[in-house]
């Protein structure tokens, strides 16, 4: 990333470093915390796709790209771009360095995520499929995105909204 | 691409380099021709994925990614990891060098393809959606994907299959 922003490039081009990030995240504490710091920018929604997300996501030291989940009826795809995170599963942990990838089909039931041990910010896309009707399950905590008491956000397992 | 394979990991992990590339094209003479020699590696597939496709696809020196096309249904997203392509649509060519990226939504009726000019090979990610009702038209040539008369296949603008 130490090329010069090329902004003279124009749809259907973009140079990513032209994307403002999005740097907050949507969960709530105490999980919230250990998603940051972390920059998404939306490469896809930046030029118009919308039948799946691209993003393209820095993840400091020490930061989770996510709880572990899974998802009902939304699909995802991770490539590591420059250092390494390590995939968290329900078979443990393997090291993802530049150049490898990892994805996660539907309702594998199976959950994972992406951690940061490195001592160095980790630069991945992540692509991702789109379904309104998709929940998202995480078995290590008290946590469920669109349970059916509480459609469209995070709840407590029994449906109580955080 | 100079690190050692890494055939250790396992799914839903994974090495790129341990997928067998497709080294084919679909399109009929004269065109297949002009898109190879090119290395795909169906990274979705290998992994599981339904919803959209993700392809690591190496572009040797003057081989053109496509033909010209836009599709109806379905949308295309391109990062580029190494080397560069000239992206050409209507508008004329953009130099896409590594960390740039194009995204090409459906319907837009602007014909896309990546050119490797350059000396050394390209490597790029192209993600795409999947629809069976998909389309393509190339405006630049007596081809058309998915005709009324010829479902499936590549025809002439007629319908007549190749």
């Amino acid at each position: 990333m130490n090329k010069p922003v090329d902004t003279a490039l124009r749809k259907p081009a973009l140079d990513p470093r032209t994307v403002s990030p999005r740097t907050d995240s949507g969960y709530p504490e105490p999980f919230r915390s250990r998603v940051l710091p972390r920059e998404k920018r939306a490469l896809g929604d930046a030029l118009g796709i919308t039948k799946f997300g691209v993003n393209l996501t820095t993840l400091a030291p020490g930061a989770e790209s996510s709880m572990r989940h899974w998802h009902t009826h939304e699909e995802e795809l991770v490539y590591v771009l420059e250092g390494e995170v390590m995939l968290r599963t329900d078979a443990g942990e393997q090291r993802l360095v530049a150049g490898t990838c990892a994805g996660f089909p539907l309702g594998t039931r199976d959950g994972h995520q992406l951690i940061n041990r490195s001592s160095r910010p980790a630069v991945y896309l992540e692509i991702g499929s789109r379904d309104d009707a998709d929940a998202a399950f995480y078995p290590d905590i008290d946590l469920q995105f669109n349970h059916p008491d509480a459609p469209g956000v995070y709840s407590h397992l029994d449906g109580t909204p955080y």
